[in-house]
């Protein structure tokens, strides 16, 4: 059987370890693959990598153990079975192995305080040189026929582009030049990846990743990437409910969205700057389905005691005929990483098929699994969707 | 400018009083289309009939006004604006003229109790005659160019269909017997309108009115018709969230929807035969959006002290990732009449369209207005959006 | 140290298995008293058994082991620890050793069918000497000072008193008599208890265990006894919040209030007989508290996927100043049996401390504890509390 | 019969015009004293002022009319009902004539910007001088016996109290000096209130009011005063809910508070300085109740179509057994002026009872009405309750 590599940056993130114990788990048989869009019926024609075919490894500027982080999840909110980690945790071990340190640069005071390794900065165009080789290592001592390189890094300050961010001659000529400011490392992790060949798929709402100028190099070098922001929760429902008001002519007045969690995510999108990121990219959801913009505040909170289980609540204020005024509240409680991760594994799939059948540059029919899709236009959740079955139906004709 | 009626079964109800007060304002343009599907943009180019075009009429079994109907569920919910009933209430009179002592034949004891009229009791075809003569009355007089019937009546227990309700023929022999058993007044109604060539809406989720031998007749009187149960308040966001799960592949376990409400709708549901029939139209819909069947309750219970302010507060348990529960609640706080009063008048126009376009027998295109559309498979709100959608494109292409 | 007996009615039910694994890892310190009453700080100074002393023992009419309930519990909800669990399983077995075959002696069908054993029915009088030698047995070899019985069974059908279950000499002439008609295994197993001079909590709402027959027992021998039903949630927050609108002189013109839950508890009150008992327990707080029957209705269904996650949606509708109408919502998501367990410590204790002090009859005391605490009037959750915290004044005063 | 004035400090704002309003229609007989304290039971035989003898007038920076002001609110979220105001707005016209231009000094940019006089300054004395002639002749011109003061001003920024701010010999002394930094209008109102011999109580969160030296001038002139922050919505709730917790020994790890409001309150809470006062008085609460700091923030949303609909989302998440983590969320939904309005009639008849028996300075006994009871320790609301129940049996007793 040929195996397929999936690189996460951020790997000992709570996504990251929860995506590869689920990975572990289905590749085994252990578990149902709830949760997983392309094991639902739609898809069971399309030759897609199986499941167990998948090999995990990458890189995180934490120094820990996938095995610390999962007993941490299930300490502090139960949200993953001990016994099925007790059924996978003898491969945690080679897999830590073929986690590397990771690099913070530029990303903003609140990533470079967890950085764990702080390792000595070489020039950028070393550094990318670094992360290909890591790359390169992992996809040839585990004999994987490709990799997908993964972000799944805290979210980062919103990065303003700048001239060389636009353009893949301005930008590779900065690395020359060993220019590093407006610089990040995410933006060097993704030229590495795609530099080596791998698909890459951005799952922050970090803005700094999947710039012009590297959207320019994967059609360049055709390769399929795909990013931002992955929508698991609030502004999953949201895109379901808003195109509600609008089939019945229901003006939205009020649509106030708190969100509270307590992970590393909601530790980093406490620091205002990261968090003016992430409400950038939930935010405009509304007045795209919408057409006009309501009254809207999303608001982040950490908090701690609720670890991964994300509670969002938000009030719905809306007017009806002879503009009485009615509400619709709810309450959405679901662990964060565990609706994170299946996606991930998804759009690796995903991500494998498109390369396989030569797509190269932005992946439209992955909207449906980002608050931000590049290149799309549409953000109702249903017609995102239909861009997804519209492509397999594509496929699976051919 | 011609005019069209709108003959209300149950007109006295707070549904029929807000359609009148509603399509007063509007007809005046005091009022935004609020609610409106038919006055939202995709369906500005078509010609359908002017608000202001619109006169209304009826029968009720409870001898009432209008205007005492509208301040009662001013002062029970202040629904409605007093400042706009004030501006529409000189046409309340002549209206209330036009409102006749309805029939409750065999409709259950809930709404026996509420007939005020207890009229003799004439021949089956008698009642039919009757009604034919008061439409046709209501058509002349008011120099009509058509007459869209619409059933607003309660909630009659389920009717058992027996082989008569199921064709033409056998049903035409019994009422020439006078042979009443199981024959209800709403069943006499829908006969009568189409007999006097309306185009007919059953708004309820009685399911004595459009049964196998009525539709039969409308398709072979060249009538459009349809039913049934308005899609207005927890059901439409049902009919909305259930796909989210399905596209996310993660499986409901349970789905748990309390309703309360406490106008005359709620007080006839509160009869458990009366509450059977319309949870049976609610039921279903889940079942038939996810492919299997949850763990599920509908409970409805009169809580006088809402009156129309519909409340209804959802409970679903979903599996996610590693088979990990997590949880969607939503609390939904509609004014029932005015959600549901928009619908009606948006269906009277495109009824009349209907008939213009030489249409007969069942709509599909208007099932995202029913909870159970007869004669459609869909149950997926946008899937049903689409069908009307579809439909419009159609006629604007022609 | 002198050790205390604990003897549990329904000792494999989820309330029985928590408050064994949570008393074990209590008395070894393994974790904090969180949800002890007697153990937050006014109670620091009595003399109360300490958490170390308590030993477990009992019986149920369901064939299982301690360490299986409790795996299916950690399973189904994820409630409890397991590494909690592992610390203290090495003493399941002893204990299990020590749950003997239980009684369901007209108890409704849904309990009989609960019944693994189905042993052979013994004369009234026999099957009193068994319970009475098997809690002898219990304290003989595990030398313990005293035994106190907790009934933690499932709840029963209402009872409808006789004039026997008023008296104890009639009640004893039925037992001599053998005449066992509405005579249940829970008023046998509370005869029994206070024969061997256990004092006796019932936890549960069945109204069959301390009928006055044996309260006046009690009183004559010199034991403490409480009942009805724990306080652990939803009427817990109901007696917490309704004396609010009292304060502030507001009406509550509608409380209803929907529990859903999953467990064995859920599953034998999804049964119209047992709910009903149930009902009863909860329905009277409301009136009690406000002075005036609002609109209320409580209802309770059983949702498998919950399983002990009790969660309980209210919705309160209340008049305010000029008569305008406004609501509160609560949503309770609570552990039931962990919400449970430790309120059975905290009795086991304070009826230890009663009988040591002399006190015989209903404990007042123990109010705050129970929906329907027999022998007080007082329904408001903080003047229960001041019962409490007025007779450990007392207490630490003599 | 005698009569009492009560003189509004923002007499303009929603929650004067209710006051006025409601207080009209009560003198009259129109509506039940839903919402009133002092109508409540424990009250009906002391002898406070009858209802009907309220007279009402007052100062505001805005310049409206009652009329105006209260249609708006209909208008904006039906909250009073109209038949009402029709009844009552008769003597509209002549309260408006009884209301001064107000004076806006020092209370930030927010509320500067609200003022529509924009008076010439006078001397700090000279304003002082003018406000007690406004106060004299509305007492003298209405033959008033006493006249309360109350606070209903918009939320100052919290103003850090210096020396002079402390003792009333240097206050009388900046005054004269007419150095004005840091002398609020609110100050000075409450200064030529007590001058006049007018209780005084202070509705709102602004420190600057019954500042030290203020309470001292009470004390010298033997007048009863309170303050401050109405205690309506959220923070009722919270006294409420959190001593549940203490009385269960569960661990409130987390308590969020989501407050959205519409009104004037809600804009000028939109304002940061403004804001951060407010928060300041809800915050605290929790600590002081539960005896430690959970994870908790109060969050402040103006959302303008809820108008005066308050309505508050929290979020409270504990510790129970074993550790175990549970939930308890609330959704508030009350119109806050209406809230306000009967609380505010209850303390002028307290303060007038107070002045009668001679009382002056603080007023312990009407905690329950307060977010910060000034010169109060306690924090739960039963507690507040029971001060005020003794001291009307004290009252009741002499």
């Amino acid at each position: 059987m040929k195996k397929y590599g999936v690189w996460l940056i951020g790997a000992l993130g709570s996504v990251g370890v929860t995506v590869m114990t689920g990975g572990l788990a289905l590749g085994r048989g252990l578990i149902a693959p709830d949760g997983m869009v392309t094991e639902s019926k739609p898809f069971h024609d399309l030759d897609l990598a199986p499941l167990n075919a998948l090999e995990f490894g990458g890189c995180d500027i934490r120094c820990s153990t996938i095995l610390q982080e999962v007993r941490q999840m299930i300490s502090e909110c139960r949200s993953i079975d001990h016994l099925l980690v007790a059924e996978v945790a003898d491969q945690y071990e080679s897999i830590d192995r073929r986690i590397k340190p990771g690099l913070a640069l530029n990303c903003g005071t609140a990533i470079a305080s967890l950085d764990e390794f702080q390792q000595p900065q070489k020039t950028l165009l070393g550094e990318v040189e670094k992360i290909r080789e890591e790359i390169s290592s992992f996809k040839s001592e585990n004999n994987l026929e490709e990799v997908v390189v993964v972000n799944l890094a805290s979210t980062e300050p919103l990065l303003n582009l700048e001239e060389f961010h636009l353009d893949l001659g301005a930008f590779e000529k900065r690395l020359a030049d060993n220019h590093s400011d407006n610089i990040r490392s995410g933006t060097l992790y993704t030229y590495a990846a795609l530099l080596e060949g791998c698909p890459y798929i951005n799952f922050t709402p970090s803005n700094s990743t999947l710039i012009p100028a590297l959207i320019e190099l994967a059609e360049k070098e055709g390769l399929p990437v795909m990013g931002h922001d992955g929508k698991t929760g609030e502004t999953l429902v949201k895109s379901v409910l808003a195109p509600m008001f609008v089939s019945r002519n229901l003006e939205v007045l009020s649509w106030e969205g708190y969100n509270m969690l307590g992970n590393m995510d909601g530790q980093i999108l406490n620091e205002p700057e990261n968090k003016a990121c992430k409400i950038n990219s939930k935010e405009h959801v509304l007045t795209e389905i919408l057409g006009y913009q309501p009254h809207s505040k999303v608001s982040i909170s950490c908090v701690p005691s609720l670890s991964d289980q994300k509670t969002a609540m938000d009030f719905i204020h809306f007017k009806g005929f002879m503009g009485a005024k009615m509400s619709l509240q709810f309450t959405w409680q679901g662990y964060d990483s565990l609706l994170a991760a299946p996606l991930v594994l998804d759009m690796v799939r995903l991500s494998l098929l498109a390369k396989k059948r030569g797509e190269s540059g932005l992946m439209p029919q992955l909207a449906p699994f980002f608050k931000s899709p590049q290149g799309v236009d549409e953000y109702d959740h249903f017609k995102q969707h239909e861009l997804l079955m519209d492509y397999i139906t594509k496929v699976k004709g051919e």
